[in-house]
């Protein structure tokens, strides 16, 4: 394949509760063609879809119910930090609720189901502009094992989550048993290059993936692992 | 920020015991950049190091010993599949042990020291074309909780492995606390994108980067977390 432009998209501004993301992409200053894949980080999408709630400023602990509220399952407590599994089943750091890039006194939750906000930000851009585009949903996460965040997808539409290289040959022509790759965390990953958490980029462009990865998609259904497939849950 | 490209690296064919990476990399169909990062698969790493072991091709399991013997620490067991620490502090299957994309009979172990193998391949680039560039060795890897596995760094040379946003502010101009970006993952991420598992690319190009990620680093040092650290070890 030939290679990928990841660009920034500029002139998006301050999200606010009730914007709609699909005008305020349409509207922007970068141009967005069909067959692009556009990452959308959870934190603007939380605020357009209004996920804020209020909490007490002068309390730095006044999230953790939240967090529990949040929770389905908490899997290690150290100090105040929780890692949790979420109701899509996405297992993070303090159910995925964070204070940054909030107005004080406020916390922002999760999407309540990303990939269906995924979807409809997909939908609203063919209905209005009539773009063809894959939507990913990006938020940070931490892992075990590694240092430091990295960005993965909470949700996504009309790009494939999971490509399958089962079947298909390797390089000297034997097939490869299992190879599953995670595209749309590279993609959330590979966006967040070009974001930086604090310029006020939420929107990148992913431009070049492969025809054949445009397809109807979800995070929750492709990516979440069942906590019986799981050796750590 | 602006765009960055990522470019896969056309014409450096198949990699054998001895070849010089550097070498291919400067012979190759696609022009390198001073701060340019390069991505290197672990797999050619591997073989130009002669990471290679003859294995018995009609046993499937004759690599397990190996695991074993590369393993400091075995984290869980279920059937056929290892998850164990390396000697380098990665958790991952089968101690990073594979027998794709490498002759039937043998097995491609891991670089012993993966950010030496990267400051060699920076260091020759250099004196031998005067290109200043950053390295990433990537492998790929799975994860707990989500399916499908991403590529992520095992060494880099020249390129930051850690971004450290501590102390920067926030769009809404309040201090960021703690973001610490494993930047060199990302970067990881974003070249499997245009490698392909079965297409034979196993470099690939990542222009656009900011200036000031072009530091010495290593992955060891800077992403390995400490066991002591770690809520899942």
């Amino acid at each position: 394949m030939s290679g990928l432009e990841i660009i920034p998209m500029h002139g998006i501004g301050e999200v606010r509760p009730g914007d709609d993301l699909a005008d305020l992409i349409i509207a922007a200053d970068t141009e967005v063609h069909d067959r692009d894949c556009l990452v959308i980080t959870q934190k603007v999408v939380s605020k357009a879809e209004n996920r804020l709630v209020d909490i007490d400023p002068s309390d730095p602990l006044s999230h953790k119910p939240l967090v529990e509220r949040e929770s389905v399952r908490i899997l290690r407590r150290r100090g105040e930090l929780i890692i949790s599994e979420t109701e899509h089943g996405f297992v993070c750091a303090n159910a995925g609720i964070d204070l940054s890039n909030v107005e004080r006194g406020q916390a922002a939750l999760l999407p309540v189901d990303s990939d269906r906000s995924a979807r409809g930000i997909k939908d609203r851009l063919q209905a209005r502009a009539g773009l063809d585009v894959g939507i990913v949903v990006s938020d940070t996460f931490g892992r075990p094992w590694r240092r430091g965040v990295t960005d993965v997808a909470i949700g996504c539409a009309g790009i494939a989550a999971i490509v399958d290289l089962r079947g298909t040959t390797d390089a000297l022509g034997r097939e490869l048993m299992v190879t599953e790759v995670a595209a749309v965390d590279e993609i959330a990953a590979a966006a967040d290059l070009v974001m930086g958490k604090a310029e006020g980029i939420c929107v990148a462009i992913v431009r070049g993936l492969p025809e054949e990865w445009f397809r109807p998609s979800g995070v929750v259904q492709e990516i979440v692992r069942e906590p019986a497939d799981d050796l750590f849950r």
